[in-house]
């Protein structure tokens, strides 16, 4: 059984991750952390992070960037393993994650799911073998009208992991209705599909001579990463000091 | 039996043709019209246009639009019912092909395969019911790396024809990477991919509130384009002066 | 404005479209029927549909065929419009359904969701053509794995669809692992995939000579169903003794 | 430059690698073994094995496992590499086949795409990860309509891959319209569709919690088998007696 804080409670990825821990035997979530205590969740919310003094196992987090000083510097001190789900932290934040690494487990991932972590290993190794022989590398993601970037967070994430694997020798290319030229080989397309209310989809596309292999992972809803939270929560249990990932809880 | 001339016969889609003909027992290649007589063809090949005076029911043109006007000349003194396949042509142009129906049968098609033109139709139909509701429309086209226009002719063509359904309200919109902001209701978003020896694939995507659907047509070779130009072929034999479209030849 | 008696309030579609219709500025629930009133929906429950004197003008069904006769018989006494959605009815409820649609407006459906009920047309327009020039009909569909029947009732209607634009003369085929032949040209192949907890997913293939056309229909989520019922509802308001499907409320 | 005889040099896939080696300065057919000398090649082709003497690096198979038994004799006796593509063939003749890798390098594979074979690799990874938490893994494939087996060879050797993953637990089901039960948790589902010209497309989906992960292969003409064999050819040369996979050829 591990006991979690949940820090932005409230929120809506908050409440998804408190429904799947009801149903969850081996997780319990014993303390909220929100700028407001306006729900019945079950358990004690508080608006003050430090006046939060419930034991516990990990926090989650899915609050916002203005708060991650203030989550930081609570796992530091109570050496609480921290999985840390907010996206849009600075340069300076950034160094302040790195700084609490040293004295609890701290795990980052732009997406909790399993399913694109599964996909950031494999695609890695797809294209040492098809780019390393002349295949094409292409993504097509696709989100909601509510979207206001693009491309996702998780598509740019993909593309880096394609370049990483093949030396950083890549450029993006994100439209091509501007010129009339043949493809560099070494670009990797990036299309944004926006409409109603698709939760996420992407797709990795490896195109070469008389053959295309395509990877591609569609959530059907946000609870998809809120499991994934979870499951890294699970890990981080016990777990030292350190930077971790969800590669980490992966491969167990 | 239909009798027909194939002008551009020497080049990929005159050959393309050629291969086709030769198994359909209901059409043959009686004359050839190219720049050059270079191969063994099992017909006769016209360097000069005009000096071909082959009897057939129709002329099939796949050459260049440097060709058209001499095209356009031959089939309305001939009286020749023409499927003209060039692309690429000048306003210019254009008001000759609309001259030259008024004397002989003409028709001209952006995309000769059956799938793409039934298509074109069917998502016309389909906007209607689903934009009308709310649903926002994306084109998604992948094709070769060596193809140097994107959005493709063919994705372009899908879009005017939704566009047309919904009284051309929408615009098109080829890069979200350059801006941060919800999709436009009004907007058709067009995605190009390039890869590989990608033949040609379109997919039209309707979102909607929770439900998505997708027409996607997969274009496996060319072939598919000369058969279109062949079936083409069969519906002029016979028919008078007029401009036709490849929606003509699938309504029978 | 609509007011709806919801006829199944409490269970799980009763509940999905009671949030829709919360955000829904033109429709209303104005009374619940279920075997239980143990929710505060908003909205008055009553366990007798008999006891029910609510002003309505349409009810939506979504309880279960035991309730069926009863839920005739009510609208029926009070002439209103009724959106039937429970499946598995008998021979004699299906007489009964009818017999009720000499009184007042009845639709029934074996799918609500809009993209559903479009693609249902448009595969039959598709299928004259293409399958009338010689291409392959084949149909996917995919479920989550909780699903017992295979395949699912969306895609027979679907594969009926098909056989019904082209004089019934194709048989359906389920399984090709037990025999050694080529497929028949009148044969339309149903797969079943079954899976997670895929919501639901249909895909209807025309194959043909070097070309293929996809129409794929994805449900993120069963909202999508409740939204089709609600839109029946308005549509039946005010209409008169008939029988209405889903289609009448796509064309209008 | 690797000198190759071909074996099946009149075959369909003979006449493909022709070809493709036509185009690739790196390698060269400098015979063919065939029933028949019946076309000009611009290379000799033998009706009688034994009377072949061409000085060579590799012979690439693609006849019939009638002809296999004089190829394994010859290769052996020539101390010649040998890719052997030809299917269907008896236990007895695998056991010879293993013989033969006694003495001279033989590489055998069910398909000799790059893709393909990558994917056989991946999924197995996958599966560990994805399979390993709970997700439930199936099998869709998709040939013309002329192919006679189902599910396809390749279908059956990535199920395989899976299960061999997966410590052999799992079974396969091939149709689930006879039965209405939930699906097993142990099981692999296969389905085969039959339509047009399609050269090869395979998927491998993995089903979760709220998400799927497909990997998808598309083969859009055999060139992409032929070229296989060239790169499996060109591996082998110089290399010492024993058994290869395309595995092999892929990690260099």
């Amino acid at each position: 059984m591990i006991r979690i804080i949940m820090s932005g409670g409230n929120g809506h990825m908050g409440q998804v991750i408190s429904g799947l821990v009801k149903d969850d035997p081996e997780a319990e979530i014993v303390a909220g952390i929100d700028l407001v205590d306006n729900r019945d969740n079950g358990y004690p919310v508080f608006t003050n992070i430090n006046d939060c003094d419930v034991q516990a196992d990990a926090m989650i987090d899915f609050s916002s960037a203005k708060a991650t000083e203030a989550v930081l510097a609570y796992c530091t001190a109570k050496k609480l393993p921290l999985v840390l789900c907010t996206t849009g932290l600075s340069e300076e934040q950034l160094a302040q994650v790195a700084k609490a690494s040293e004295s609890t487990a701290v795990l980052r991932s732009a997406n909790m799911s399993l399913g694109i972590n599964t996909l950031l290993k494999l695609v890695q190794e797809a294209a040492k073998v098809l780019a390393g022989a002349g295949f094409d590398m292409e993504i097509v993601e696709k989100h909601h009208n509510q979207k206001v970037d693009a491309p996702s967070g998780t598509a740019l994430a993909l593309a880096d992991s394609l370049n990483e694997a093949m030396d950083n020798q890549y450029h993006y290319v994100y439209d091509r209705s501007q010129t009339r030229e043949k493809r560099d080989a070494k670009e990797i397309g990036l299309s944004a599909v926006r409409g109603g209310s698709i939760v996420g989809e992407h797709e990795v596309i490896f195109a070469g001579p008389d053959e295309v292999i395509e990877f591609k992972h569609t959530a059907y809803s946000k609870a998809v990463f809120g499991k994934g939270a979870v499951e890294a929560a699970k890990f981080l249990k016990g777990k030292g000091p350190g930077m971790y990932n969800m590669s980490n809880v992966i491969n167990g």
